[in-house]
């Protein structure tokens, strides 16, 4: 082999190359490296929103069985539409229908990979040279991760947490332009655990339409709303701004490895049927791989027959998860948890460093969390809030009291003396 | 709603609009629009290699059991990480290993939603302005439309029917120059149905090291051939040349609706590591979307534990089927088969329109036989080659028989008279 001085013609792309800020996975791949292993206690993880492994959280046997009879009956070993099997479109357009004004057609569903691949579809199909969009900050990664492979600038708008996370509409007017072509927003928020009220979703509808803006809604969490702001699907809005809207089955069923999802145009006003968005999704669809035949070929049996209790047990359960997560982080000096979390899986609380006597940071408080006490929470920085703490906390509640009660014992420790 | 006379701000991508060369896909649902209705007689599936519908193509028992105990374990109902289950990743390069003269590690190993994915991953990753790539005519259109969309030049080099669809390797010689970053080989050949000999592939291996280019090798139907030419993998020569393998488990068991494949880098002299390639293909994989985790984790019992038997069984239908194809055909005077199937699952036979009386080309041939015989074949001009036919010869043979037998009649009905 005599390659050695040879110019070999590939090379890899820019901008692929350089690692730019941290990623989630990154950030818990190097946290879980931090772990000490003489610690004998387990190891407790409130860093991402995967609960399938706890029992409590074990997935609906329906489902489970819808899968298997679909495997077993040797009808879906083969390749499928590159938008979907026919029957799982029309089973996700009247699972949505429930609660809208108007009514979907199968015609609107796009089976995809997951929410994964709903946002990477959705921001391949919109980027072009000079477009922007709009995202929440704190939010969640996968959309500029995306964003930028898509060659589409990243504009912020502020979440407040003062106002229960609330959108801040004006940041929305100061920083859309004619190249914005879309705004996003996530309904039960991740990572804050905020529900947004129908007032506030309607006015981020009406902003959106009046500066001709698509809005594309993450419903990752649909339906896990647990607080007292009524749940309300941002696909409602639909008659005022043409929403994609972008779901799967992945949390509320519990089962994010079946990897399936969907992105839905919801146009009844027909605007994206003329902008050549759907031919385009169509396209993105043709070149990208399709979810497993034989689990969409389950997807009608699940979202039609899994039974309520399911649902309401795991409701019950994020809520009591909820319950403790916030009482006992209140009960922590240097962390306060400006909301109590009423959606998702997750929530976001303020850490005051300045209360601590070695930690300068949310990251430096992250890895000897880590290291101490074997517990895995998100350092804000990788979702855009420096100083700030992302806990899941569904896990099985009596882990998460184990947990918090670490980090509380973590931060006596650490904290000054006065 | 007074957005009628508003400037949305979403447009769509350039390139992403206007369909340019027809699809695979496109073409195969036109063909079933013209099929006639009235026609009582079974529809004759030859255009597409997805037999998993006929009973003898049913996949093996130990493959379903696996996937069932997998998913029964509650245990892969999580996320997997994005290159894949280490197990799996383990299972594929000890799986490849076997006959290899270097070793794979894991590390190695890349799982994704099928080869498709894999495909869609390597033309990512060497995508970049002024780029081209070296592709066999006629292919596998796949390739066109990922190289297309990221912004590769396609250049075409011939396979040679007169030569058993040897490479024609003086064309890559002048085809490639500074901006070449790969050369694409299909091995068993789909569309050609030729296996390359171990002389050929290690010349196209020598080729390719000399120009400095690297080597996709898709083995998508590894292991698939049955004629007198001794199949030998592409990945054998990666002492040669560095070579992306991209393989899948969607043909061997006749599962493409599973969605599980692999990239794996060739790369024992380490020209890779050192190229940022291994870097940007995990890059690429953290924005893409992930197989299913449960068919994940049944891979290592799937590819170590599956029966000679089911794979010699496979083997000899197709041989069979070849076989009657092969005869067949060439009982057809406006058709000639250059080369008898040695391995995948379809063929290229050349049409011979100036002895039809009412037949232009490929494309009529084929609408005009789906009207009015119910057969569907696929017009060679979608794969580069016109007047040309791509027969998939992957069915129940009676089903061929009856088929072939109809093209037959069709053939003679529309024969010029003398
Ligand atoms: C806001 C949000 N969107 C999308 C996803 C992706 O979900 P899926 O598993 O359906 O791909 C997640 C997963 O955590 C999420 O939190
Ligand atoms: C040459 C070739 N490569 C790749 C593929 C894709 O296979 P998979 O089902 O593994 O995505 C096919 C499918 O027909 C093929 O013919």
């Amino acid at each position: 082999m005599e390659s050695g001085s040879k110019k070999w013609g590939f090379q890899v792309k820019q901008g692929m190359k350089g690692a730019s800020t941290p990623t989630v996975r990154g950030v818990l791949y190097m946290l879980m490296d931090s772990l000490n292993k003489e610690d004998s206690r387990a190891v407790i993880p409130l860093a991402h929103g995967d609960p399938s492994h706890f029992p409590s959280f074990t997935t609906a046997a329906v489902a489970e069985d819808a899968v298997i009879n679909s495997l077993r009956s040797a009808k879906y070993n083969c390749y499928a539409p590159t938008i979907g099997l026919p029957a799982a479109r029309r089973a996700v357009a009247e699972y949505l229908n429930h609660d809208l004004p108007y009514k979907l057609s199968p015609d609107d569903v796009y089976l995809t990979s997951g929410c994964h691949q709903a946002i990477e579809t959705a921001l391949a199909v919109l980027g072009r040279p000079g477009a922007n969009i709009l995202l929440p900050r704190p939010g969640y990664p996968y959309y500029e991760a995306c964003a930028s492979y898509n060659g589409l600038e990243i504009r912020h708008f502020d979440l407040l947490p003062d106002k229960g996370w609330a959108v801040d509409l004006n940041d929305i007017e100061a920083l859309a332009d004619d190249n914005t072509v879309a705004m996003v927003i996530i309904n039960p928020g991740n990572p804050c655990g905020n529900v947004f009220s129908y007032e506030h979703l309607k006015k981020f509808a009406e902003t959106a339409r009046d500066l001709g803006i698509l809005v594309i809604g993450d419903e990752a969490y649909d339906k896990l709303a647990f607080g007292s702001t009524p749940y309300v699907p941002m696909r409602v809005f639909g008659s005022t701004v043409p929403i994609l809207t972008l779901g799967s089955i992945s949390k509320r069923w519990i089962v994010p490895g079946w990897r399936i999802g969907w992105l839905v145009t919801n146009d009844p006003n027909g605007i994206l049927r003329n902008s050549g968005i759907i031919e385009s999704i169509t396209k993105i669809l043709e070149i990208s791989s399709d979810p497993t035949t034989f689990v969409q070929a389950a997807i009608p049996e699940i979202l039609e027959n899994t039974k309520e209790d399911f649902f309401s047990k795991i409701i019950c359960l994020l809520r009591e998860a909820a319950d403790i997560c916030y009482t006992r982080v209140n009960e922590i000096p240097c962390i306060t948890c400006p909301k109590k979390p009423e959606g998702s899986m997750a929530v976001m609380v303020k850490l005051n460093p300045s209360m601590l006597e070695d930690i300068d940071d949310d990251m430096e408080f992250c890895v000897k969390l880590a290291k101490e006490e074997s517990v895995l929470i998100l350092p804000g920085v990788v979702l855009g809030l420096k100083n700030w703490l992302r806990i899941t906390f569904a896990v099985e509640p009596s882990c998460l009291e184990e947990g918090l009660a670490r980090i509380k014992a973590f931060c006596q420790r650490h904290a000054k003396k006065h």
